[in-house]
């Protein structure tokens, strides 16, 4: 069997058809394209779609049939290992390496960040309860973490990775908190200081191992994607010593269905470098004996819906774009948003909000949804 | 500074005083107390409390106190070492010996537990919302569980160890479900029969480990105290093996904040022999691989409550049972159900309902209170 026949049989395995009509199918452009899947496994996929060798109807759709039928473990490249040892054998997120994410990825350009994400500038999973409407959404996000994290007025909150200040403009907006925050994007940084001015709301262009002082609460939100497997457990203790007592920590994070130590090739290449998912055990493994765990809520499904409203503004805005970033990008950038909505569809990923405390609130934590 | 003091300066601590008014506050009858404290930790703080060497003026709240000021780790025993030791080299819950419990504990006189326990036979936690009554609130928590899993009409359940038929009564009375159910004591498994006559539930005397056959949803109900650490991977593989792709599994069990491998001495020795309690980074990682976690609830302040009515049902009906047990069985009642009362309040120790889908449910699990 020649390797075209290899990879359409595998493609059949999770009913997608090249040349077929269906939203899930693709058609291939160009013929080295069954070879290189075989020879480059997931960053080969990754590579030759941006190259423009193959298209699909539907890409979301694409990678929903693909993770549902597993494909992501038959097409797991070789390089994988490589990534394993190395992330092994080197701290990849200390804290030099962690500005290289920062530059990469978040530095773009903040308008452009601004019409795929909304007047919330909200860069994590939506909470889609009760509405169609992204910005509604993403206020929904917003207000479900100062309800869980149980917000009252003139309370510290320690926010560890905040992006453009979305989460710390809403809880001193309205909620009456005060907000510490720390990020080591630069852009980010100073957009969310504009933003948050004449708000109690102190951003700092600092490692979130850094904090210091003692906050009510503490929230960290999509930080966990980046930070490396090696540092789940630091995470947990920088948000340990810095929550009160009676405290709560809220962690937003994606999940991953089983314990990994390096993240997926072509987004570590091309999305974000040094990233990966942690799993239930990693995370509860770094919780042990710091944190009580009140509430895990897993709405994974929602952030299909996010990823989808950011392509759909992206493509709504094309053309202003057209000059700034090329035909490449383009196709990079839906590759990115479309990959993971098919794979938070397909329950491969997930997206979890851990409430902790740490000695467990006396009368118990009631769950708020 | 003598015994008396050191073990008095701890109690201060903990704001219990002896002799006092207030209602955590204990009485020493006896003063080999202290002695017996610091040489056999939690074991003989239990066993002079059987033999009347003190009393608290409220059991349950002098625990509380206890547990929040951590006590517990203070007065552990040195036993604790050996068993841990022994725990590592047997397995302490092989199928022999588990029948230990089931002897012990399960099959003492079933109209006892009629009478502690309420119409539904339920000796796990019940769900107090809404309700101030020990029967409606077990009701509360058998529909809760029913909802959790998303039973309907028709659906195939089994249940891995099943007390006296309480749930598969109630599942198949009220949702229309049949039932299999496993459960190694004699007794129990003769007054379930009887109980569940005439309804589609098959109750049969044998080792969870044995369940074979495919079912729509699996419940495991306090069962995974019993199992031991050894175990917990076990446990998830059976229902990993025996629900359908795209079924649901609930774990509901008490649960510790840390992870450890072995149960407390005084309740191994009088109580459950072999039991222990897991934390979350236990069943997390006994999941990992196998489980796609959907949903985790912990309402451990409902075991309080739970504990407390228990032991007034115990008061309520004492005259009854002078002859049958005496006031040594008493008392190690009393300190059983209420020092639990205290650490469920004190947040030592929680209670969890798990729910896992095997691959994760296509448009996500909408969460059930």
């Amino acid at each position: 069997m020649n390797r075209q026949h290899v990879v359409q049989a595998l493609l059949e395995k999770a009913h997608v058809h090249v040349n077929g009509s269906q939203p899930g199918d693709i058609q291939v452009h160009h013929d080295r394209f069954y070879d290189r899947i075989l020879t480059e496994g997931s960053l080969g996929l990754g590579e030759s779609y941006i190259e423009g060798w193959w298209d699909a109807n539907q890409l979301d759709e694409f990678f929903f049939k693909f993770h549902l039928a597993q494909l992501d473990k038959a097409v797991r490249d070789k390089r994988l290992i490589l990534n394993a040892l190395k992330a092994r054998l080197f701290n990849m997120q200390n804290q030099r390496r962690s500005t290289r994410v920062a530059h990469q990825h978040y530095d773009l350009s903040n308008e452009f960040y601004e019409q795929m994400l909304g007047p919330h500038m909200q860069y994590t999973c939506a909470y889609w309860r009760g509405t169609k409407d992204l910005a509604e959404a993403q206020e929904h996000k917003l207000d479900l973490i100062c309800r869980k994290l149980q917000l009252k007025k003139g309370e510290r909150i320690l926010e560890l990775g905040c992006g453009w200040g979305g989460f710390a403009h809403f809880a001193a907006s309205n909620y009456g908190c005060s907000v510490v925050a720390y990020n080591i994007s630069e852009q980010q940084v100073a957009y969310a200081r504009r933003w948050c001015a004449g708000l109690p709301v102190d951003i700092r262009l600092m490692d979130y191992r850094e904090a210091t002082g003692e906050f009510d609460k503490v929230a960290a939100i999509g930080i966990c994607e980046h930070v490396g497997y090696k540092n789940y457990r630091t995470l947990m203790e920088v948000a340990h010593r810095t929550v009160k007592p009676h405290g709560l920590f809220l962690l937003h994070s994606i999940g991953n269905n089983a314990s990994v130590t390096t993240g997926d090739p072509w987004f570590d290449k091309y999305i974000f470098p040094g990233g990966m998912l942690p799993s239930v055990a990693q995370l509860s493994a770094a919780m042990d004996g710091l944190f009580v765990m009140e509430d895990w809520h897993n709405f994974g499904p929602d952030y299909d819906r996010t990823l989808l409203a950011w392509q759909s503004n992206v493509d709504e805005h094309r053309r202003q774009w057209q000059s700034t970033f090329d035909e490449r990008f383009s196709r990079m950038w839906r590759y990115y948003l479309l990959s993971l909505a098919g794979a938070f569809r397909a329950r491969t990923i997930h997206l979890w909000q851990i409430v902790m405390s740490k000695r467990g609130l006396i009368g118990g934590y009631e769950t708020v949804r």
